[in-house]
């Protein structure tokens, strides 16, 4: 079966009624860029930025940032390399800096991420600054995490805004037309995704956070972790409704949780309508070889049964069935 | 005004134009009888029953809960009284036993509530046997918190269908019609209302936590507490969503979260079809004296108009407009 995998990732990503779809990597340091290539991603949908943080207590500075996210987009050129801004905070503080984290009783719903930056516009406009230089060397995009609304959006973009006349005065390339869009991962952000389409070139949905915030459950608590229900009908609801706004407003919708890897639950994603997967590398050939042996026609079927049904359980057994139907391991 | 404030709660809750509100009290022991009964509140909406178990390492008994329980549906009968399962852990563990609370690193989305008593189903049959016995010397009704979607709430009610046959076959008597209701406060109860109002008697959303969880805001930390919008077009969205499914299923939708209290957001919830505000006992006299004020016909039209405005700043001033408008405090 492995070695299947290994010559399905060789092959490209279409479905058998051949619909192609879009794999993508999620990475987090630049020496990854080989991997992304080993595993024949279509890019990076997901480039986590908080490793130069949390490796040194020191935070570090716009060049070395700069010379970071260059190397994975002249890397990976022409490809796509979607470059997160800090998501620090929540379960990943600095631990050399307790005075920029302070410790919170509850913090996964805490001064994390795009909040973080929003206050630490030092911080912010230094990592902004070194992805738009980084744009110069290869296909950069932006990604706000944690945004809860279209106000936040609006004035993470603001600074960016001013980050770019600054470089531009100073005469310093970038590209001026880089990709910005949010992830939804707030459940606030899913319900006004309509009001927050406009200011996106793209949705990615993140799906670990989201469905934790939906159903008020902490994953990494291991006492409640059973009631974490990626098919829990609200979540299938709210990834409807995004999907369904992003491609309103023509946007691509990606998915770069947990979910996106699983090849379980990839059909179901791509069924409801999801544009591209982004996962951890490894996962890359088992989502493929599902993706090839299966059409798009049947993932719209099962998610559209899925949609109808309200049993967290009953679902995920119809998704499994659908992947042991197309995927005999024997 | 003070004084306006307690004539006017000598007087029915009645708006301008002769809607009925219906305003009650949110109280956690039996000694508050007295105090719903002086600020004339319609009933009890909200019996918060922690006290019992937070001010003793020991568990109360049956028998223990019973008295309190008794005490207060008996000192406000007629009235009804609205007595919700023990919401424990959270922020509220029981000091005394760490081995039924362990540790959380992020207690508000843990091991509290609804799901703590359907594992501890020995606690939960006391104190669903304690509240049914009670039901005989008033109007009582039973209320679970943090229920996260239909299943759940099955698995509460079989519990609960299991303690009355109990009751039953012990000849012990209690309101076999006794109200069943949910509060609606994890983001994935309010996009499933219509799944849960088949099976319940009522909603009761808590603003407080839905708020909390909507956001991904935890509003005890003051690091952002700032971020904490009870106006954000997602709240507002969410409660009409709560409202018409509720409505759709034929059930009262009340609000027992802060918001409930305050004067300035009465009239938005009220316009926007909430049947019921239940609220500490002092506040009722502000909520009235605005009730009383205004036309139920002007609610609706605040609540139209803000659903329709995006910015949770302008609607907040909004509401405080028509607050002002009708209630000149010199
Ligand atoms: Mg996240
Ligand atoms: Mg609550």
């Amino acid at each position: 079966f492995e070695s299947r995998l290994l010559k399905a990732n060789q092959e490209p990503a279409v479905t058998l009624d051949g619909v192609p779809v879009t794999l993508m990597a999620n990475i987090e340091k630049p020496d990854e860029v080989k991997l992304v290539r080993d595993y024949n991603a279509a890019g990076v949908g997901l480039y986590r930025t908080e490793y130069l943080f949390l490796s040194s207590s020191r935070v570090p500075s716009e060049q070395e940032q700069f010379l970071a996210y260059k190397a994975v987009a002249e890397g990976l050129a022409p490809n796509p390399v979607v470059i997160r801004t800090l998501d620090l905070g929540g379960d990943k503080p600095m631990a050399g800096n307790p005075e920029l984290f302070p410790k919170e009783d509850n913090p996964f719903m805490g001064f994390r991420a795009i909040r973080f930056c929003l206050e630490h516009q030092d911080i912010f406009r230094d990592q902004l600054r070194a992805i738009l230089m980084a744009s110069a060397y290869g296909k950069v995009k932006i990604m706000y995490p944690m945004i809860s609304g279209h106000e936040e959006l609006a004035r993470a973009n603001a600074v960016l805004a001013d980050c770019m006349s600054d470089l531009k005065s100073r005469g310093v390339p970038f590209d001026e037309n880089i990709p910005v869009g949010a992830m939804i991962e707030v459940p606030s952000a899913a319900e006004t995704a309509d009001l927050l389409a406009p200011d996106c070139a793209f949705f990615s949905i993140g799906t670990n956070d989201l469905i934790q915030y939906i159903l008020a459950i902490d994953r990494v608590n291991d006492r409640i972790a059973h009631l974490y229900e990626p098919t829990h009908c609200a979540v299938l609801r709210t990834l409807r409704r995004i999907v369904a706004e992003g491609h309103r407003g023509k946007l691509e919708v990606s998915v770069c949780g947990e979910m996106a890897g699983d090849p379980v639950y990839a059909p179901l994603l791509l069924g409801m309508g999801i544009d591209c997967l982004s996962m951890a590398p490894p996962w890359i050939p088992s989502v493929k070889y599902i993706v090839r042996a299966m059409t798009m026609a049947d993932a719209r079927a099962l998610a559209e049964e899925a949609l109808q049904m309200n049993s967290p359980r009953e679902i995920y057994a119809k998704c499994e069935a659908f992947y042991r139907a197309r995927v005999s391991v024997d």
